[in-house]
């Protein structure tokens, strides 16, 4: 049996591990003879997962203690409004970074909300860096910036200074992958989807003082400070993908956490890199010190292979491979539960592929 | 061993055979390698298990083609504040029917958006009824009513004529308990924690002519025309959960649908509430022609027993059997995955409770 790699973008393959402990408890969670599914989210031991849970992503993004932890549904999609309903304070404006499609949607939607200023982008290149130099307005309410551009695999492995400005994070495809400075930040979101669980939750961690001043004439749901009062129980929450979550997170411990992840993402991103570097048929345009750990998305110099590309991949049980169906091509996502073996498994047969098809 | 079973509001214990076939599909699903959890949104094998599930729905509900079936997130609070933004379409006033807190909380949220009448409550009475006239002003945009108080366990079992005033209903309760005239109704919306599948998902089923005229200034995922053209994929979508609750309506369609189930239900509720209306230990105190089927709360006629009731209940492997805490007492949730053994267990149980302590 050839072993099986997935490396769709998301929802994304989770550790090994969490789909036996989620498959042997699906009858009978700790004892109690109940499926999690049917565990009321105010019992005692569904709120101690989750408490568990945050104190676990505490601990793995060294949270300080002022900033709150909130698990929520609907999205980065949600977030791209409920950022600017929140952090805006009256002040009307906001600057976004510009670098792929992922920044694209969240301009769009801060857009309806206020005054937006595009204060770096690389759009005019076809979306292949990272701008290092932003040109923020002094008077703005925030920065948003994607940290990872899932379509366009670009990430921000260095940020400029914004000052007193806090910075907005979409970090969906690449939080836990490597350690992050929160404190440099007003807010970090991200879909669960690709590195902490299933689809349907969505993990916010905002400062403290940029809650309490939401838009009125926005949803209750929407407003920052409601949910943090509640415990992130203001409706009833996502409870399965909450407790997947939480064998993600101890999983992650165990791995040595996210500085140890980070070390393991680099070795499977450089593989991977250069395999298409010193190759003449795969092709990456983006900027070297720009490229994503978590998805290397790449071209054929004879885009009419890439369906036999596909296809004998799936053969060799390399999954997903196929590139956004917004830009094409192909993509491979390495994110924290993708193995190494997995990305040799995939570059010996991306070296394979090449020769026979006469690259090299 | 002593059989379990789960009375517990929600999230609420789904069939047995639902859990089966997850676990043993949970490293593997439709022979794909994959585990559902990490199969991707835009693939054909989730495209199709999607289109089931809508189509499954639209038999068992017997859905009218004008009406538009949707997976969303955020539970009914979320439906909360998008039946106002959507249904309101200019007229700015909306009227709602008071029978219990999940009504009061439909109602306090739609106050952000408009001007609200309650054309009918049994607030007076401390929710004991469900209120068969009601005052609908005649311009009115809509008129909101809660089919089924989980809390104060009140059900509308027939409903005034509104005219040309589309009825929005709350279902999170009792949806999918027995057949409904969906034709009668504006909107329906249900969060799945009961009766559908696992929190984070809620099903919204909507005339087509009332939407398209969504408030301005709210977040892009209220649109319901929005959420139906992209086919609920406007974002990535809760998997997992819409996965569950197409087993769930599988099994509902094994069962003979819901004519079966109403069958069903009326047995299992029939058998409980004859053991408290016999007994001079417990009390319901709802109307008998307005009791619900689904949520059976009742009382002690000596409070001090509860805890011990509570206590051999469990031992009994009768769980979850607490009140809701905003009211006490205790409540038996007789949802659809209830079998008839587990009432029968129960009022076995209740029955000698009652007579130990002195009580007939």
């Amino acid at each position: 049996v050839t072993a099986i790699f997935n490396f769709g973008a998301g929802p994304a393959a989770l550790p090994r591990a969490v789909y036996l402990q989620a498959q042997a408890e699906m009858l009978d969670w700790q004892g109690s003879g109940l499926s999690i599914l049917e565990v009321s989210h105010r019992s005692a031991a569904f709120i101690a997962l989750y408490e568990q849970a945050v104190a676990d992503l505490r601990e793995l993004l060294d949270i300080p203690a002022h900033y709150q932890v909130l698990f929520l549904q609907g999205g980065a999609t949600a977030q791209f409004s409920m950022v600017p309903a929140n952090l805006l304070r009256g002040k009307g404006k906001a600057d976004y970074i510009q670098t792929g499609t992922w920044s694209d949607k969240a301009i769009l939607e801060a857009r309806r909300y206020c005054d937006v200023h595009i204060a770096a982008s690389s759009a005019a290149s076809g979306y292949t860096f990272a701008p290092k130099q932003w040109a923020v307005r002094p008077d703005t309410a925030y920065v948003h910036y994607t940290a990872n551009e899932t379509i366009h695999g670009v990430e921000f492995h260095t940020l400029p200074e914004t000052g007193a400005v806090p910075l907005a994070c979409d970090m969906s495809s690449s939080i836990l992958s490597r350690p992050v400075d929160v404190a440099r930040h007003g807010i970090i979101y991200a879909g669960a989807q690709k590195n902490i669980g299933p689809a349907g939750l969505t993990v916010v961690i905002v400062r403290e003082d940029l809650m309490g001043q939401v838009l009125p004439g926005q949803p209750a749901m929407v407003d920052y400070q409601l949910l943090a009062e509640h415990r992130s129980m203001y409706n009833t929450p996502p409870t399965f993908a909450i407790y997947i979550a939480s064998l993600v997170f101890k999983w992650l411990k165990q791995q040595g956490g996210v500085a140890a992840l980070q070390v393991l993402n680099h070795r499977k991103a450089e593989l991977l890199y250069h395999c298409i570097d010193q190759s003449n048929l795969y092709i990456n345009r983006v900027q070297p010190q720009d490229r994503s750990l978590m998805n290397v998305p790449f071209t054929l110099d004879d885009p009419g292979l890439e369906t036999e590309f596909l296809r004998q991949a799936e053969a060799h049980g390399l999954l997903q491979l196929k590139g956004h169906r917004s830009v094409g091509g192909l993509r491979a996502s390495l994110y924290n539960a993708m193995p190494f073996a997995g990305v040799q498994a995939l570059v010996r047969f991306m070296d394979d592929f090449a020769r026979t098809h006469g690259f090299s």
